[in-house]
């Protein structure tokens, strides 16, 4: 198998896992871990998972279409970072968690269908400020995706006990995390 | 509730949840999330469970038991970094998966048994590079450390889609961490 496909198989592979790991990890913790952030302006662990239901609607298989579709003559529309408040409102952690884990099969379901080829995976599109991508990238930026999200919830919730660990926290790095999130 | 005994019990409905988190993202995966590391001298997915199996043996209940049976009189042993390379040797994925439920299951019941009482939290220890600390900091210095290796784990495995993700890295903020190990 080529890089490319091989990536491509990997990926999946990921996708498939994240919502049972965000499960494991998440479902009926008490609001402590998941209803606190970083401070002002910076997302919860429940927020997290809003977003993930979000971009898994507006961002990824759409995307996708639009590359196979339009290719680089259309620009993707840009992506509305506050679409998780849209997608939160009213909702448990657990409704959440529900929600991500059928949506996400939703889209895998649906880039099975797309029954893309090797020569898909380079397929170019345009990204509003990244300018020309391929649809392999897309796709191994829905993993990383997961990863970047899976990082933030394990520091968002460290940091709730910022105060707890005493001394200890000079040796554990993730409470040394500030986040990367601007680019 | 008051806040030390609270955090106890936050810091019990996480360390109960770790290892299916784990399993859920991990168990199975191809090698390629899995062995890989982040370069010379760093750990891979594999390698940080059994850090954690580790950690679990040789750290937490036994040195509560410290507190409780010595105070500040003795010094914790050092905790021994390479400890990891004991535990994983001969062992796949897999199996290191279900030896850390096992061993995290057992520390839980350790944990129940000592029947720790609100004045037990504030017993002092002495650990050997930071000094004093107390149960209470020990216990959620437990929790923590799941979650500084849950993000680790994030970005080891975000890391082998560094390249994958061609233009997209710029937004993707667990490819800008770059760890935060040292002291």
């Amino acid at each position: 198998m080529r890089p490319m496909e091989q990536n491509l198989q990997n990926t999946v592979l990921l996708l498939s896992r994240t919502p049972a790991a965000l499960n494991a990890l998440l479902r009926d913790l008490p609001e402590t871990w998941t209803l606190r952030n970083e401070g002002e302006g910076t997302w919860n662990a429940c927020e997290i998972v809003a977003h993930l239901i979000d971009a898994e609607r507006t961002n990824w298989i759409p995307r996708a279409r639009m590359i196979l579709e339009h290719g680089e003559g259309q620009a993707f529309p840009s992506f509305d970072r506050g679409g998780h408040i849209r997608e939160s409102q009213g909702k448990s952690l657990a409704q959440l968690l529900d929600e991500f884990a059928r949506v996400r099969s939703q889209s895998l379901r649906e880039l099975q269908a797309l029954n893309l080829r090797p020569a898909d995976l380079n397929k170019r599109g345009r990204h509003p400020a990244l300018g020309v991508v391929t649809l392999s990238e897309l796709l191994a930026t829905w993993a990383t995706h997961d990863l970047t999200h899976l990082h933030q919830i394990s520091r968002v919730m460290a940091h709730q006990h910022r105060e707890a660990v005493g001394p200890w926290s000079k040796f554990l790095g993730v409470l040394k995390c500030a986040g990367h999130s601007s680019p």
